[in-house]
């Protein structure tokens, strides 16, 4: 570092030449590149603080690893790793953390960004000036043992099982909600529809049941998929060969790694293939489009049944929200589904930067890192921020029209399949053809035609809905 | 060719060794590697007839300007002529095409297998033997001036200009179904809906002239699409600096292509680039993309508005054309636009392949060039099949079921909004949902709660809808 | 019946009027009805021979149910039966079954198609003439306790189920390959390279072994996703809620389907949910897509590495499969992994058809399946015939250019990242610019200007990969 | 409005109840209820400043249309006029614009954000209180004769043709820097390669130029595009029949419009149609998709050319702007390339979420609008950031290696295809064949093989470009 008259900045240089920074700021020389650099997409390192805080925890790791091997002085160290708890307790360093999010460089923008604040962090802990890198270094103590390559992509991992729980828990939610209304409408008997047709006899309930069941099939999922997270490949440094790690370091990381991080992470077997494969993320992505895929489908079932007040389906109210129209006064429109059908058009695009990313991966590393953990944590948080608002703003309030959904019943021809045991299929479509055409009931029509006995008539007619009793 | 005491076969060879063709086979050596060597997708050359007469038609304006240009001998030149006639003429050659259109390679093998096959036609021509290359040879005579690299895009790209022809026919005469229908529906009173919610009126009619009119727009698109299919690199031979082609070349053989194949084709500016850019077959593709999204959003509308008979919209009623179900006697389905839609699902997912594809072009070409001409006509055939017969099968045959229409838009709140200008948001807001709380009509309501004059209240309530005279 | 002079004809007919069919045809109106229908892919049901082996084991368990419930007669269970083993049995019916795959309906066609061939081979075991309805019934026995809903969605899943069963096969095979050439590879020493930039040292052998290792990974990501096929809705029937089928038919149906099929079936735990989601499908389709991800990265590589002869990486040589131009003599293309490449961007396009047409859905079913298997089949054939014929056109022939390799890693300064440890980061950097500007070699550098004793220097450039051992 | 004891506050209701409000809040209930009901995705429409101007522009608009009409007081005219002014000018009003881009109902929450503001603004020149909306009211004065429907597809339209001008600038620029280097680059001889293998020579300026010429193409596709973006729906109002408007009103707006904006916008001719059709938004996506898919190949080429420094093509280098690594001392990574293919992964996946949306439009509207609008803007910004901060910081301090270019031409054995014409493909293809083998040069394998004169070795091996010229 040069003569700097200047008392209120410090001078900090890479092989590029000096950039001067504020005295008090806590990242250096390589963030300041990387600011300048990338000013792309508005979307930083700090808007993610889930982020920071598995970044912090996998610094922390590999310092206990460090100090465990006999590789960094014990003051050092224990600058460091309240340096580090600082990040993890999720205190607001948000002016220190500026890195663009969608950035080249495969993460070594955020990497350096985490170890140039650790370090200065860890400096002031040891009543040093920030920048005073002579004595704790960015790159030769806080980045020991380790390579972007590895830190990089196992703190994404981290933040993905960390930030799963989050996400189930709003699904289990949403679930739940689901559930309620099932139980709620156990008895409103409806008409079933297959291809937007009247088809056979069903109780709400059994609608919203499913809702519920295939929300919960999809926690099932995303755990399944997030357990592919756990492995991870810090200790491969450069390209997975461990290069400046010692051999045993990669376990011992690990191994801390899960006691800081309550995720029981472990070493990949082989780190060469886990440092440039990213197909787990394709793998959790595709999950998330999954469940927007789901929620999708819910989302148009609900619009559907509320369609009308008059015109439409009518069987259930959704709760009103908001005012529907700026020119239709007391217009009242299914919002919250339209927001949650957005977040799913949103995901599934998504998924496809996922995938595309993914598939550019060259030799060992896949340098497109950062545009894939920005979708995979935005769609996360869509989709948990969507189901939440959706539960509380509309499913909760969803009421059944009972009295619509028996008279929609009661003039539909949904018997009609029950007729097959009796008369064979032919003949009952027959009747069903007959009662349409006269615009008569299909009891009508099976009185006219069909030499039925009355009680035969009758236990057709009779509620056909088995249920789990 | 060495001895072959085999009678019935031939051999060819090439720098991998011998193989034994049957002495008939109008294709070569090149050809059987590509046979051996691509078995993957079951999709042959053969199976788009359009592509292989624009092969030929490319061939035969190649050998034209050979011919003016002095660079092949008078017979040679009439004997391969008389041998792109035939391609032209689409006589059926179906096994001598066996290539697989998911070929590596870039297109050699198709622009080998057509090489080839020319060459043994011409050779056929010059009462000589298939194989007898030293005379007629598929390299040196039937590709001279020209490589893979630009004969393949530039015959894309006239099959493609000349499919969009049968397309556009398509999409015209499914246009002028839905305005012949919108013309039958035009006094069809009936409930405007957004978001499915009840809004103003309108009448059936438009909603089907809308069709109409958003297919056209679409013919517009895609004439301005396939405007960019007329600029073509022939001449620009291996990577566009025309090695081995005269200077002169480009320009003739463009000539004589526009004048064989009735589209008025010209070299590109910049033959380096248009050799390696596959920018304007993602255009197409997105224009079809384009369509495939209207079609879907008008079939969506039209199983809507079908549904029921009983128990949903069921304004219009779609023409039965086969029995809906195995199980549900009598049930009619919407399956005809469920097959539009499906269509529609493969031309946007064809759509991805050949955006993937047309990103993965490296220096001086793009050898992925294969699956993007595979997509393109899959989509194309599969939307004009699926356009005739969505339209004969389906709109010729749509009745409105015009007393639902009227009797639904007689109890809706539709009119909710014409009460703007005479008592203000808020209180026409306050009347329409005091209509919906009691489940009475909106002109009772107002009648009950504001002071309006009967004349008012009838002005209101008069027909509102302003159509074009 | 109606009379019928014609003795070479049979007269069928539904509610929609008569159809004349040759008297021999095993399908009847039904299908003849859904080929005049959908004549819009050219695929046809014949092209997915696995897909009516599954569809005979699933109407022959659903017999055998019915058997068992005492549903049906002997003597009729027994010529159905006959028909349900000849399907099952791979004898080709090809012309019998001709529906479209893209069809409307949800796939009702397809299952009349089976119905119709089941109940014709039946009668004609029955030694009586196909068409003889009142004898054997395609709906009322060979459907008898099933619809379409049930049947077509519970085949699709025995397709994959079974189908994995050869793409893993390939996958194994494709790893396996890999895995020799990691183990013939394993002394060659190499640049490895990170962003395109020479990184750190490595063995040619491990970038092999990682490419097995991210195919074994998916082996079992497949696996795990198939698990999902197992869950059935059979018993269903229309939505969900078993109308027509006795309450224990859907556990008696899965019980024979496993033993006839192999695959361990059970019910779905929700019918109506299991009815209507096709999230499994998703899941499966997006697995492939990983899957194609993976093999796109592979190839990717393997055209970089092979890249040259002379201009290139030229670190392995691929073996020759065809001639690789039309234009440039003794030119040699990457053409297997070029075909794996697109093969992978069709798989992925196929995924976002498979996901457009799983968000359809609406309300009791989701219409839309026909386009969901057909791709899902479509993919999965694509990628086992690419993996076979990349592994033993290509990477089985393999040689790695050890001469090559070795001196690129000598010119190279990929020890650079040896020096940390000794002069630390910031000097390591400066040496490795020097090295660069200089056109020397890192070890130039350091003796040059590093004041390192020889025994520190040798230590540094010494082999510096640790290797599993 | 009821008594309200706290003089900070004010209170506003809807029919949902009351808000209280901050008195000098510029926006009212409706949009509380917005900012309450969407907390989804942080973007918020002050995130999208030139959006606001649109709106701002579209309100004037129609003000001018109905005081023209005869429809508004001048005063109240006067104020709105003012206030409308204010939103144009872009002054900072930042905190009133607060709700979500991602927001369920079609857009009426932004309306009404923008009608509250403008009333509330409106007020305050009129030297009355915000919220006093007697006086000048959201709905029925500012949004007189409009609706959501109509306004917000309106403004969007002119917000991204109005944006498009600055993405077109960046791309000249960037077209232009490449253009720059292609002269630059116009003597240096080198390998052109198809496939990766070395094909035929080329200079290293085509290369450069070919890319300028493709980002020159883009601009032509994207005014192509942008046009559709002058076909507005104002005047239509809640489903296109201009229901509240009068006849004239949507000429009268347009026009207004145009002047306003400089952009000449004019009514749809169906206005139907044009309020639920989203098709013009596919098409501009799908051209920056493919704008995406340029710049994705461009990207890749140049991170092709500068691999290395030592082990990799190396005909290029890259301008180091920031350290390449936090382990490998001395790594200068291809940052910028990087960025932007990420960037174009960002904007393809931002397209499919655009045609998912555009896709879900039904009967009257598209309520996905927002999602829309959200995405396009994104892209845009992006991609005018992207190439902007590629050009810069890359692309203009690009520099040849000429060297290394041509000691691989001269090492390599592109010349073959100059061969052809003199001993025809075959005996060409053997030369090149022998060349490789022996690792000798090709003029010495015509040497030793060919039966040819000195001279006419001469001229085969003379420089062979033909260069325009």
């Amino acid at each position: 570092m040069r003569g700097n008259s200047d008392v209120s900045t410090r001078i900090e240089s890479d092989l590029l030449g000096e950039v001067r920074l504020p005295v008090e700021c806590l990242y250096g020389v390589h963030t300041a590149r990387a600011v300048d650099n990338f000013d792309v997409s508005g979307v930083r390192l700090h808007d993610f603080p889930e982020f920071i805080v598995a970044l912090g925890m996998v610094k922390k790791a590999a310092l206990a690893a460090n100090i465990e091997l006999g590789l960094i002085r014990s003051d050092i160290g224990a600058a460091i790793d309240q340096a580090c708890d600082t990040l993890i307790s999720g205190e607001t360093l948000k002016p220190h953390f500026p890195v663009d999010m969608m950035q080249g460089g495969a993460g070594t923008s955020t990497n350096m960004n985490v170890n140039e604040v650790v370090a200065n962090l860890a400096l002031l802990a040891a009543d040093r000036r920030p920048g005073d890198y002579a004595a704790i270094h960015p790159n030769d103590h806080v980045n020991l043992s380790q390579s972007t390559n590895d830190v990089y992509p196992t703190a994404i991992r981290l933040t993905v099982a960390r930030g799963v729980e989050t996400l189930m828990t709003s699904m289990r939610e949403l679930a739940a909600a689901f559930r309620r209304k099932g139980n709620e409408f156990i008895d409103v008997i409806k008409v079933g529809r297959t291809q937007l047709q009247d088809a056979v006899p069903m109780y709400l309930g059994q609608e919203f049941d499913a809702f519920a069941e295939t929300i919960e099939e999809d926690v099932l999922q995303l755990q399944s998929a997030v357990r592919l997270m756990a492995e991870v490949n810090l200790g491969g440094t450069a390209i997975g060969t461990g290069v400046n790690a010692p051999k045993a370091f990669s376990t011992i990381a690990c191994g801390y790694l899960s006691e800081i991080s309550g995720v029981a992470v472990r070493p990949a077997c082989n780190l060469v293939e886990a440092t440039s494969d990213t197909g787990d993320f394709v793998t959790v992505s595709g999950t998330l489009k999954r469940i927007a895929v789901k929620l999708s489908k819910i989302c148009n079932d609900l619009r559907l049944l509320s369609s009308g007040p008059r015109a439409g389906f009518g069987e259930i109210r959704l709760p009103a929200v908001q005012a529907g129209s700026s020119i239709m006064p007391g217009k009242v429109n299914p919002v919250m589904p339209e927001m949650m059908n957005q977040v799913g058009f949103q995901v599934i695009g998504n998924d496809l930067t996922v995938t595309l990313a993914a598939s550019a991966g060259q030799l060992q590393l896949n340098a497109m890192e950062p545009v894939i953990v920005l979708n995979i944590l935005q769609s996360m948080r869509l989709l948990a921020n969507g189901m939440d608002t959706l539960r509380t703003r509309c499913i909760d309030g969803i009421e059944a029209d009972v009295e619509r959904c028996k008279s929609l019943y009661d003039g539909s021809l949904t018997l009609a399949a029950a007729l097959n045991p009796i008369v064979g299929y032919n003949r009952a479509a027959e009747m069903a053809k007959l009662a349409l055409r006269e615009g008569i009931g299909l009891r009508q029509a099976v009185e006219a035609e069909c030499a039925l006995t009355p009680v035969q008539i009758d236990s057709i007619f009779a509620p056909v809905l088995a249920r789990d009793e």
